[in-house]
């Protein structure tokens, strides 16, 4: 038995179930853009981040004093809500100390999937963050890549081959083949992530919809943010 | 819309089930070993084969003039049967025209899976042949990898990359993450497949039942066949 801290990476949260232990850390990853816009909405001051998985229950919350509610479904905001699923609408003074009650195709059906485990949140803005937080903890991780859908997707694997090389040079260990494919995946594309994703399924996708800018910005942010997003009691707060 | 024919890559038999759609055609690929073995059989000599999931069932055959029954679990040959999940026990006069019962831990299981579908399997020793039928076949195409008990494995994605290569070389498209993944991973390792997948999973729990020998040929097979395996009422025929 290796008895090093060991990484696995689950490539779509339709076979969660077969990596979940229970003693592992859950880092959920939705690269473009949910767990790049949880990011960005804490880095300006959102106090706390309640994920759900339907638009009713979303808007349930609508009017409440001191929230905020947000949507996103098949990558297109929703009428209704005060905000969708681009950073940029969270770079705004209004958001500060807002509970943000947000719902998502992916990314908050994947963390509502990690609700009984110690879940946090990734993204390339807080990705220094997480690692640090990581190796801190010593327990196991599995990274989940929310797909889009069920289908596997690159940048969501590319990330976890990002994350998943800083904990490598830190003390962790894997036997699991989806994390040398996305340590291998990151490793050919570092150099120019968005040019290397040019042919995937999701930046196609937000292209057609005129969401380069926030592709640009989720593989390339702007800023860093110390801010961890750990759940709890079905909430995402800072920790 | 793309009217080119398209491929998609199912990274684990666990989802198999969105990819399904009953026009394309499914290539089965598990290539340590259980499709390494089935085009070695064909190779030579073996008439049909007969892939079943229950070593019980398996066993009702044996004993059956003009029958060999073999079968693997957890990457062992089992007692009380003829063949185990090795490539060399195929290479053998005893198998000419012989019909070939087998069950082993994943290839044989998704194959089950694809039963109602237009399915083939394929591996390095016959993946000109493979190649050449699906071009002429003008049909599109799920390549779907076999793993280890639903997990991703590398070997079988890169098989996959290789595959698609030569696919989209010859007029077919993709708008699929994990086929453009797999496609990657293959440019990566093709100079020495053995040795990039020194890390692998697979390799490395072969490499513990010595059966490095058989990983060697399945990455890098001695001779080729032109043979394609179709499932053809519930058997595997050669074309």
């Amino acid at each position: 038995m290796n008895k090093k801290l060991q990484i696995n990476t689950c490539l779509s949260p339709l076979y969660f179930e077969k990596y979940s232990d229970n003693k592992s850390i859950v880092v959920v990853i939705d690269i473009l853009r949910a767990t790049s816009v949880i990011s960005t909405a804490f880095h300006f001051g959102v106090k706390e981040i309640i994920p759900v998985q339907s638009l009713q229950t979303a808007l349930n919350y609508k009017g409440k004093e001191n929230f905020i509610v947000a949507a996103e479904r098949n990558a297109m905001p929703i009428e209704g809500f005060d905000f969708g699923n681009s950073p940029f609408h969270y770079m705004n003074e209004k958001v500060k100390e807002k509970t943000l009650v947000f719902t998502t195709t992916n990314g908050t059906k994947s963390i509502q999937m990690a609700m009984q485990h110690h879940t946090i949140t990734a993204s390339f803005i807080n990705i220094d963050a997480v690692a640090n937080y990581l190796i801190n903890q010593q327990k196991s991780v599995i990274l989940l890549c929310a797909g889009w859908k069920g289908f596997f997707n690159l940048e969501d694997s590319i990330f976890a081959g990002k994350l998943a090389s800083k904990l490598l040079d830190n003390g962790f260990a894997t036997t699991d083949d989806s994390t040398l494919s996305s340590v291998y995946l990151h490793q050919i594309s570092d150099v120019d992530l968005f040019s290397f994703l040019s042919k995937s399924s999701h930046r196609k996708r937000l292209k057609t919809l005129n969401m380069e800018e926030d592709t640009k910005f989720c593989l390339s942010p702007t800023f860093k943010s110390d801010i961890v997003p750990v759940l709890q009691d079905e909430k995402l707060i800072k920790l």
